[in-house]
Parts: structure tokens; sequence; C-alpha cells
């Protein structure tokens, strides 16, 4: 039986996304009755969190709530009977998304953080973590939910269902309702006069859109994409899709698409940010930095304006509202990650996939796509492909394994530059990677080339 | 576009559940704008038609409301530019259901009108003249949605899905609304209070349920039916389940798999009906010769409660907020006959299943269902054969395919019963059965025996 | 590595079969370079034992070969550094037959010894001990191939495969080969120069027939078999099948297909049987007391011609053929019960299936057959799930399982009758039902009734 | 019924190739009574026609036959009852293939005139040729078999499957022969010692290898490969593979994966031949002058040893052992490219593929593979995509589609460098796409950019 009061932790607590994560709670005061926020982090993650945390607290206080913000180092007190558990932890920090980015530039390469070279390393981190995690979870808190944020959150929330042994997790993004909200915009329609139909992998999805009368407004959403100049992400260069190309789709790309789309163009881009030192996770670093100032003055009792350019925007609607959805059997309409169960023909059956699901007291209730037509079916099926083969590198620590997905994986050419890229990176991430350890020696010893 | 007003038709509309249907509507009278009521029936159904349409009229005008309802023979008139068109014609009427549960018992075996020899002769008569009905829409109504009751409801609307080459067709049965309310009832919660999901066939589909914190609760329910001795359906005989298998089934079935699971004692049953002349069917006719009294009745302006014994409850629940959900947008949870498209990974993918779904403006959206167990999987893929194969035979008048349709399906026996039934059916029928005109001479010149 | 001279041994070696084998390998003696042959079988089965061993080795000696013959009681000692292990034994003999068949037929139902009620009996008694027989290969000759004859050959491969984790499987039936001969013979042509595609299960399958010119000639061998009176197999009762409805499948059904297309006259044949005492088992009892007064004689030094009526034939073209395909990698085309691994696209990727394969040195690979139309998949999707049901059941002793097998086993007629049948014949195997045990003292305390 | 002495058509007949072919026909002179040997060209084609017809002349005299070889322009007369036809027609001859290579190459991308962005054009122009053909055929020798070798085999064969509505067609490469040879040379063992199991799309397929005595030798084959500096395949770079990779694959590649898995390298050596003027369709074009030079020699009467350099070896054993095959019902084991039908599960049912099959007299029996390990499967599976949309492509003159298939072929980096060498490609090859000649107007207008 769930509690009237609710417990709720988020692990990596000392993210500067915090701040969006509580004015989300918030807004759903009279939907969660929460008892308790825990913010978990590490020990080097110690001062963010304080500061992100005491603005916590000045916010909860300021909406007048007698919730109780807990900042923490200890991630076991904080899951101890917890009922919700978030995750939104980034291992080896920004520092680490810096290396993940700028290696693979510098090779000439697109670095990619989420399904590129990047994101495997990130998944090659995370994946270890997030199954401790759960272990834990399973004897301090079996009945919780786990709402995974952190990135790859496909890979990881696979993961966690293939190798964890844990059911009650659902992988969140927030780039579905940016592209509901700038999509509605574009045609005139309120977002809820609009019926959404997503299908595909975390970063990798396409969709379909109806309008309340039953008619596809999918391609009418198209040709206004064509004319407009409006950016949906703030965290991935925006060039014009080819408009032949995304009509023959027939659905609606998603703004990762851009990187296997327009690969070249893509990577110039990222190539000039790579000599400004300006890429992404650069950038991102300086935000937080200015962010984390702001945070600290004590009159701040509300979220920032500034967060909305960190990239992360609508975050509080997806996570907060998919929180209140299951707590309150909603039955709301998302967008998640969950197990595939044969809702998308064209993957494997115990995959994790994005889809549009239906939020009850039960979880994710994913309503059926069916089959993709070629194009977008051959993309997704490799990019899923590649998400497996990394993810049992993850687990093994082996190098064929890890070698095999840069290989496959259509954002890193192969051949010695991938071998290359993947040698340099498992070196500079070594302190994060215990599972490569032997392999990691070998490539330092020469043993591997 | 959706007119503000709306046209709806109903072919059948001397049907004894009109004031159901137009209760049903009253009911929703906020939610939809009607303009015109049209009931539509044969020659035959003439009287019938003026006694319940005046009936009605007068409900319409009891209730406050200024909709037009027409009563007419002229089906075309009717269909033209109607919006909603919902059917609940019997070929050959009570009459012809007499022989459907007659013959075969006459025999020693079920008769079953919905999925047994029957149920076949039903969809003999009725699946071509829902194709002429579709036809017909294409042409005068080709944006309309089509809601058929008319059974057996999965073999009507599989055939306008694959042969009417119509989209916008939805199946309604009453079965599972009776089942949410009866068990949401024996384990003491609100019907809103517990997520259902059902998945199978029309007759033939099983269900699971969670309640609001996410428990399944299918077990419990199983448990309290088991103590208890509520009738779900009032047209079915409820002999008790055996419990062991149906705890091993790990689902709830439907009312109808008592034919399936019990066949013995329910066939013991119906031959005690029919040598009391008691038969379902013949019940039926003298319920509604009752319930058309009644309806004569001038100072009659509400449905009468008496209607509820014919078996049709919650029909108007079941189709009035279908057309109330799609008219609106609604996004209700409701059990549907619709498109497979793969939510049920054990049965072709373009087949029509009945499967928990969220009516949208775009019509019904499956909820994925996955893989069965094997003990569902294996009947369910059966009763499907069984279907398909009879849809072929309805449409080709085959004699091939009909006495391979009554061989395979699990309530006929096969061999020379199956071939005698058949051909005394065929030659029964003979009237509303013009595909099969050859066949039938040949067997009544006794070159087929 | 193979050895260069072998040793095969058969569990079940005192059956009335074993000459044929033993003439089998005669047959082959140039391609199998025998070293021992090794006789098994239990204390209740020594004295057939003997007479069978003395007339196999009278019959080696007789064909002027140095093979040894060994007959034993000890499992062990045979399967030691065996190269192939063919099993072909009767748990509780031909009188457990007798009661697999007598009591299904005193309640008026079928019994039918392989996939009826009687072989679900035969399926819960073998199963145990093969998996035993399978513990003791793992250890003693985990190289060998197995080459099960024992019936349900399909129940008890998929066993094997599923819950004996052993893949050196392969289930073999003499049906086949009696068709193609058969079948050849009616069109005129030497069986060899048909191309026979065969799918389905054990006793459960259809084929298609080419000949060399690559044109189909099931229609051919259709039309020939409506006209002829010959009899495919000794051991079923061949009552013609109805041409319009065999027409309609498109493919040849097996001799078994009468116990599903014309269940009521197989029913009145066997019910004849059982009042004269001449069901089909007591009738093979008589005849296996003839063949032993037969084996005896010490003059006798080949198969005896009776042999043939025992419904076996063909047995050692079968059997025979298969070892000498897998030793010499003949690459021969042979119909095996092997995994299915996506060959049948309609049944289960992990199950067992009967279909068509080349015979390699690394066992069968099944030649792919994709989809059946739907009378033949509704049909054979059934009987798959009744097979699973039916080893679950026999695995765990469950008796829920074991009622679920008989309501969806078709031929069963489900409900009181099924439940008292099965209890009926629980209590008579008892002896050889120890998984049994509980749920079978339960039915004789009146706690399950 | 085939006729006692058979017609063979071959289209492309002036092809470097046809010497080995009638060569592979003498040598089986005594499985294949040919009567007639029709070579067809083009006007283009006439004077090599001559001259490679006349060797074939020479050498069916030279080996003492009285077969009829005739040379013509006239596909009509050499199609007209024909009992064979095969095709190694070039549309555009060399010339078209060396635009297919350079234009890629002269923007730094790899052209492969087989699975890259050349052979994606060599489909644009082939595809409408062979359906042309096929329609032909249909009308003139219904009965015969066609044998496609022209590249791209895989895509050829599935547009004559899917859009010619003609089943009798089998594609053919050399490579996996070419494979079979060397490694059992590798391994030290005779190729008919070893049992191949083949699986994936033509130029993109991988491997199994078993001994007699069932081991699987793969991996033993493995680890020769990565001693060994043996060349498998004339006409591609042979670049050492990955070892570890390789080993975490589990199967063995064919020489066009280091077209993938090797990327960069592959790209550096191409470019290199390209600034050479040494690409291998120049190579080619060499050669070919040079082996006209030598058949013009009417001294030559039998193959000439410089024909292996042309990359075909081993075409004879494939093609001419294909069609006695079929014709002698032979059963052969041999790699094909055909319908899949559920031979391969990961790939669309009604694709075609490459697969090792049973050849029969009614055709390929592909021995069923069932799934891959996701390192093939989601390879297999773009692949397989951008060959469907490929062919949308050519048989639509679509732009969108073009471009599309341009995108997701991982061969060809997407964005403005596959727009750009696209548009470039479609204006040079005009000539032979007239169904793009709509779009290649409105590139050489500006229109499209």
């Amino acid at each position: 039986m769930i509690k009237d009061r609710l417990k709720i932790a988020t692990i990596g607590g000392g993210s500067s996304y915090t701040p969006e994560l509580i004015e989300g709670y918030i807004k759903r005061k009279d939907e969660l009755p929460i008892k308790e926020i825990w913010l978990v982090d590490i020990e080097e993650g110690k001062e963010k969190l304080e500061i992100v945390g005491n603005l916590a607290k000045r916010m909860v206080e300021n909406a007048g709530l007698d919730w109780e913000v807990h900042l923490t180092l200890d991630r076991r007190e904080a899951l101890k009977e917890a009922d919700f558990v978030s995750t939104q932890f980034r291992v080896g920090l920004l520092d680490a998304r810096i290396k993940d980015e700028r290696i693979p530039l510098s090779h000439g390469i697109l670095g990619q953080e989420t399904n590129g070279a990047g994101g495997m390393f990130k998944a090659f981190r995370t994946i270890p973590v997030i199954l401790d995690i759960v272990k834990d979870m399973k004897e301090l808190c079996p009945n919780a939910w786990l709402v995974n944020f952190t990135n790859p959150a496909g890979m990881v929330t696979e993961a966690v269902l293939k190798y964890g042994d844990f059911e009650k997790v659902v992988g969140l993004c927030n780039v579905p309702i940016n592209h509901n909200m700038l999509e509605s915009k574009l045609i005139g329609k309120d977002v809820n006069e609009l019926v959404f139909q997503y299908a595909g992998l975390n970063h990798h999805h396409w969709h379909k859109v109806f309008d309340k009368e039953g008619n596809e407004v999918t391609s009418l959403i198209m040709e206004e994409m064509f004319k407009s100049n409006e950016q949906v992400l703030e965290n991935i260069h925006e060039i014009p899709f080819f408009e032949e190309q995304i009509r023959d789709l027939g659905m609606l790309p998603c703004g990762y698409h851009r990187y296997y789309y327009l690969t070249d163009d893509m990577l110039k881009n990222e190539i000039e940010e790579f000599q400004k030192n300006a890429t992404r996770a650069e950038t991102v670093k300086k935000l937080e930095t200015e962010l984390f100032e702001l945070y600290k003055d004590p009159n701040l009792k509300v979220k920032p304006e500034q967060l909305t350019k960190r990239g992360g925007t609508y975050y509080s609607d997806a996570a907060c509202e998919l929180i209140a959805s299951i707590y309150n059997d909603k039955r709301t309409d998302m967008v998640v990650t969950t197990r595939n169960n044969g809702a998308l023909d064209d993957l494997p059956y115990d995959c994790a996939v994005e889809v549009s699901s239906i939020i009850t007291g039960a979880g994710p209730m994913p309503i059926n796509f069916g089959k993709f037509a070629p194009a977008e079916r051959g993309m997704v099926q490799i990019m899923k492909a590649m998400e497996e083969v990394t993810i049992e590198a993850a687990i093994t620590g082996d190098y064929g394994k890890a070698l095999q997905a840069f290989t496959i994986n259509p954002l890193v050419p192969s051949g010695k530059i991938a071998r290359t890229v993947l040698n340099e990176m498992l070196v500079a991430h070594k302190k994060h990677l215990p599972q490569f350890a032997e392999v990691i020696e070998k490539i330092e010893n020469g043993e591997i080339k």
C-alpha cells in the first residue's frame, strides 16, 4: 500500500536541474502529498548539493509547504522506504562529458553524449552505478518506482530491466514534450487539442500527430516546420532537415535525428565548437557555474529563468507529471522509456523503447505502435543493436564488445579511427571504468593497439 | 471537419435495444450536440420500428431536447452525411437465431449464436449485408465512424476491415463493462479505482486487473468470484468454473469461456432448454414481444426497467460513450474490437482483436498487450483461425471453406455430425444466404451429402 | 572426435521393435562401423529383453558381423561412452497403454495414446524418466546423440530440449515415411522422384509434394487418395477424409488428422473396439505375445514378416538412416522433431516441431517452412499450446496444469467429463506418477473431486 | 514438363564471363542435355558478343558437343521457350561503373558498386530493365527459371520477386563459394568435409562452419584466418579485420564486410586507387580489353587462365551447378538469394535474402537460420531497409526516396555530401535513368539543389 505522505529520493540531487524538479513538485502540491524530499549526492558533489539543496529548501518554504528537504551523502538512508526514486546523476561530472565530446572531435568524429561515442562511454560509466542503486532499492524500497533521467536514458533503463531484474523503472526525457509544445504552436493549436503518437528509442524516435477530429496533421506540421525557424531544443544545433527526405519518412523526426540525417553539417558545427572550446559540455559547464552563483543568493526562492538555457526545459512537466500520474493513476498520455513487449514490432520483445504510453497506477502501459516503414525501421534497428552491444560491454568490460559497439554505431566511422578513439577514451575515463581495468592496462602496456 | 451538430444513423433501428441507446445519448446531451437521429429498418421490421421509434421520440421530447428523430426504410437517406453510423441489425430476425440455436441442439451439439455453429451462420448472413452498408457509407458518408454491435461482432468488424477496405469501424460489446462492474463490486472498489487490461477476441477474451496503487488484483477477484454466486451476464448460463484451471490461467476469463472450459455442462443445460422450447433465442423472442407491448404505451417516456433482462445491459454506456469519446477526443479507456497491428503478438498483424484501447478523436489506439501464456494462446489462436475461415466462407460461398470452419471450431464436434448440421443449416437459412445458392441447390439435389 | 567403431545403446531394448532396428543396422553395415550394441531394459522387461536380445544376436551372427550385442539392466553401463542412444521404452508397459485407451473410452471419449488423454498420460509418465536418462547422458556420454522414438515423441523431445538442457536430441516417427511410400505409389512415381515438404508437430503435420520438374503434385496425390482405398498406417482406423475440406487445406494431412477432422466416426469406431476388448493397445498386446513366441524360435535369424502388422513399419528406414546420416554427414532429407528456431513462423521460437530437415554431421538443419494457411495454423497452434501445458504438468505435478491441458486439448471434451477422466487416470497410473503423489492422495481422499 | 533437350538464354551474353559459363556447362555435359545456348546482347555490345560468342562456339566444338550457340541482339527470340535464362548484363557498360565509383570518390566517399552509392545507382539503372525482361519471360517462357548474377544481385532479385510478380528467380554470387574453398584449405579439409551455414544479404552475409562430426569449427577458421595472408576475393582490397571484433561476432564475415567494419582504411585505399585512375572499374576495364584481345585468337578453344583475375572465379561452379541442380533435382546445398519466408527471423517475411539452401527440382528451399546476435542483426536490418528504399526509388523515380536511401546507407555519410553526390550521379547517368527524367531536369535547372 502506498503511503499517504510520500518520500521521494533524488540521486544526483546536487544537479543544476533540481530547482525545476522542486518547482514541478510545488506546482503539483495538491496531487502529491509529499512528506520528505531527499537529495543525495557524492562527496565530490557536496558543495553543489548544499547550494542547490538550500535553494530547494527556500523554494519549499516560500511555497508555504511543510515538506522536509534532506541533503545527504548517504544513499542508503535516502532510499530507505522511499516511494519514488529519481536519478539524474552524472558519473565523473561534467569533466567526463567534456572528454566524451572532445576526444572524438579531436579525431574528427562526433562525440554526441547520448548515442554517439560519448554516449557509449556515458553508458559504460553509468550502468554499473545504476545497477548498484537498483540492488540497494530491492533491499531498502522494493516497491518504489525508479524514474531515470540519467542519459543515455534508453540504455540505462534497458540495463535496469534486463540486468537489474527490476521492473518498476521508467526512463524519461524532455525531448517529446518540447516537440509537442512547439508543434502545436506551429499549427496554432493548444497542445491538448492534438494526439501525439511517438515510437522509437531515446533520442531516436519519430512521431505522428492527429487533431481531435481524427485527421492526421503530421504533414501539416512538417510543412510549417520547413517554413519556420523555431528552435525545438536548446542543446542541439538546429540545421534544417532536407524536406524531401522528411516528407518521404511520413513521420516527424526528433531533433537528435540531425546527427543521423545531416551528419556532415552537424560534425562541421561541432568541430567549430571544439576549436572554440565551446562544445556543448563546456558551454553547459559555464552555464552551471553561473547557475550555481545564482543559486547561492539567499534571496532567490524560486527557479531562476536562466535555467531554461541549460537544455532541460519541461523536465518538471515530464518527471513530476510522471510521478503524479503513477501516484494518482491519472492515465495521462506520456512518452516514456519502458519495456517493449511487442508495442514496436520491429524491435526485440524484451528491450526498452521510447513510446507513447498511458501512465496508470500500475505504471506505463504502452500504446501499441506496430511496424515502421523501412526508412525508420532500419535506423531504429541498428540503433537498438548498438545499444544492446554497448550495454553488454558496460556489464562485462569486454574489449571485443566495446569495439563491436563502436563499429556498428552509425555515428562512429568504423576502422582504425574507431579503435583509436575507443582506446583513448578507455584510458581517459579509467577512474570510472573499473570493469574495463584489465583492458585499460593492456592498452597502456601496448598489448592492445 | 466534424459538424457542430451531429447526424447519427442506426441500422436496425427497430431493435428492442433502441431505448437504451436513446437513453445513453440523452445522458450525454452535454457532450453530444445531436441534431438528427435516424432509425433505419427493413420492410419486415417496419412495425417494430414505428413502435420503438415513437418511444424514442417521446424520450427525446421528455428530456426537453430539440433532436429530430427520423424513422425510415430508406437506408441511403439515413446514411447521407451521417457523422456516426451504428449497426444493430439481425438478418432474418429472431427466427433465424432460433434456427441457429435449435438445429445444432437437435443434433446434440451447441448452437452458440456468437462463436459456435449458430454464430458462424450469423456471420454468413450478416457479412454480405455489412459490406453492402460499408459500400454505401463510402459513397454517402465517407468520414463517418461505423460502430458495430451486430454479432458476431469480431468477425463482422474483421470483414469490414479486411474486405470492406474501410478503417473507420469499431466493434463493440457489453461483456467487458459487465465484468468491470461486477468485479469491482466483488472486491469493494469503485469501477474507476481499477485498471482493467483486456485482450483476446470478441466473446473470447481474458483480462487482468490492477488497483490504483499498481498492485495486480486479478487473483483477489478470482478468489472472490469463486466464493460468490453473482451473475455476470443475463444471457449465458452461469456454471462455476473449475478453480484450479482458472488459477492456472492467471487471467480472468469472460463469461463466454464457459462454452470452452465447461462444454459438457453447458451443452447439457442447453439441451434442457431446447427440450422446453426455452433456448435463449426463444426466451428473447418472448421478452421482446413483452417489451414491444410496453413500448406501445404512449405514456412511457423513458427506458423501461424490463429491458435489463434482455441481456444488453450497459450497451448505452459502451456505445454512447464510444461515440462521445471519439467526438470529444476524450481518451477514455474502453474495450473495443479494432485492428490488431501487433497489439496482441500471438495473433495475425492485420486481424481484428478485442483489446483495451484509448479512444481518441482519431479512433481507438490499442494498449499493447504482448504475448499470452500457452493456455490462453492456443485457444485464442484457433478461434481466430476459425473466424478467418468463416469470414472467407461468408465472402466466397465456398462449401469447403464452410466445412473447414465447422471442422476447426472447438465448439463443433468434427466429422459426420458437423457436415450434417452444416448442410441442414445451409438449407434452413437459404433465403438469407445468396452467396451459397449453388451449394444449397446441390445439397437439396443430394449432390452434396 | 567420433570413434571409428561405434557404441549404440537402446533404452527399452526389450521392445518388439528391436529386430527391425537390428535389421536396419545390418542393412547399413557399410556405413555404420558398429562395435557394440547395448540393449537396456528394466527388471520387469527382463524376460522380453532376453528373448529379443537373443534374436538380435542371431541376426547379427547370421549377417556375418562381429558386432557385440550386450543385454543389460544397468542403464549407466550401457550409456557409458555411447555414440548414439535410442529410446523406445514404455513406462508401465502395454498395460499402462491399455489404461490410457480404455479409461477415456469408458467415459465415451477418445483415448488416443499419442496426443489425446492417453498421450498426455504417457507424457506424464515418460518425461521424468527421459530427463533422468539425459542427466546420465550428460555425465556418461555427453557427445552422444539421443534418438527418441518414445511417444508422444514431440512432447518428449521438447521436454529434453527445454527442461533437460540438452541439444543433441532428435525425435523420430515413422508416419512421414509411410506417407511418402504410399503417395509416390499412388501417382506412379518412385519415392526418390518426389520432394516432400512436411511441417507441423508429431502426429499433427501436413505436407506438400513436388515432382522433380518443380511442379506441385499435392492436389494430384489428393485426388488419387480420394479414389484409393490404400491404408497408410496399420495402427489407425482409416475413415475417408471429407474431400472438400482436404482440398480447402491445400496440404496433405497425416493419418492422425482423422482424430481431429472426423472425431465422431473415430470415436464410434474406438468405442466398438473398446466393447470388443480390441482397443489398439489390447490388439498390440496380443500381437506382441505372438511376436515374442516367434522370437523365441532359435532358428529365427531374421526379422519376421509379422512385425509389419505391429504398426512400426519403416522405423528401421527412419531410425537407422538418421544415425547413418549423422555419422556420415549424408545430408539426407528426413522428417524429424527438432527445435523450431523460426522454421515454422506460427509456432514459438524455442519449441519442438516436426519438419523436413537436412541431416548433417552437425544434426538436423530444418528446411524453412514459413507460415501456414489459417485452417492448419489454428489447429497446430492449439496443439502446441496443449503440448506445452502438458509438459509443464509432467514436470511440476501441478493439478491445475494437468486440468488445463485436458481442457484445451481438442480431443478431450472439456468440463466435468475431463475432470472425471483426469482424476481416474491419475489414480490408475499412481505407481508411475511420483510427481503427482500429493495430488493423487487428495483425489483418493476426496479433497479433489 | 521440362524438355529433354534444354534451351538456355544468357542476357548480357557478350560479357567477358561467358567463357567460364560455357566451361561450366561443358563440365556438366552429362547432367545438362543442352540443345541451344542463346547469347543475347544489345547493339552497343555487338562487337564483344561476336568475339566472346565465337570463342564459345569454338569451346563447344572443341568439347565435341552438338550444342547450338546462337548470338543475337533479339532478346525476345532468345527468350522464346527457353528453359533457363541467366542475366549478367550491365546497363551503361563499364563506363557507368566507372562513374559509380569515381563520382563518390571525387567527394571523398566510397563508391562500392554493389551496396554503396555506386551499387544504388546500378540498382536504379538495372531494375527497370530486369522487370522488362521478366515481362517478356512471362509471355515467352513462363516456366523458365531466371538465374540472376547481375549486381546488386540482392536488390535485383528482390525487385523481380516483389514488383515483377515472378517467383522462379534465383540470385547468385560467387562470394560464398570462394569463402568455402579458402576456409576449407585453411584448416586442411576438403570443402565437402565441411557444412557451411550462410545467412544475410548479398555481399552482406555471415556464416558458421561445422565439420562432419558435428563440431563447430567457425572459431578454428577464424584463428587460421587471422594468421593467414590468403586473399579470398580478387576484387576487394583485403585489409585484416580486427580480431577482437570478429571473435565477438561469433560468425565469419564475408569479404565485403571490410567496407562496414574497416570503413576508413577501405576508403583510404580506394582514394589512392582513384588518384591513380586505378579504381576497380578502371582496372576491370583494362583487364577486359586484354581478355577480349585473347578471346579473338581463333586458336583459343578453352577458357583462358587470365579470366580468373577478373574477379568472378567459381561463377561456373555456382551458376551451372544451380542450373544442373534444378534440372536434376540434385538437392545440392548452395548459397542463393531467394525469398525469405521467415528463414531469417530478423528480416521481413517477403524480402530477398542470401541463405544456404537445398536446390531441388522445385527451386531453392532455404535452410532455416533463425535469429542473429545483435551485432549482425542491426547491420543486416539497416542494409535490408536501405535495399527496400533503393528498390522503391528505382521503381518510382522519386527523389525523396533516392535521398532517403542515400541517407540511411551506412556506406554513405549523410547530409550535404550525400545530396551533392546523389545529384551529380543522377545527372551523370541521365541516359540510363528514364524514371528519374523529371527529377534530373529539376537538378539541371537548379530547382533541386
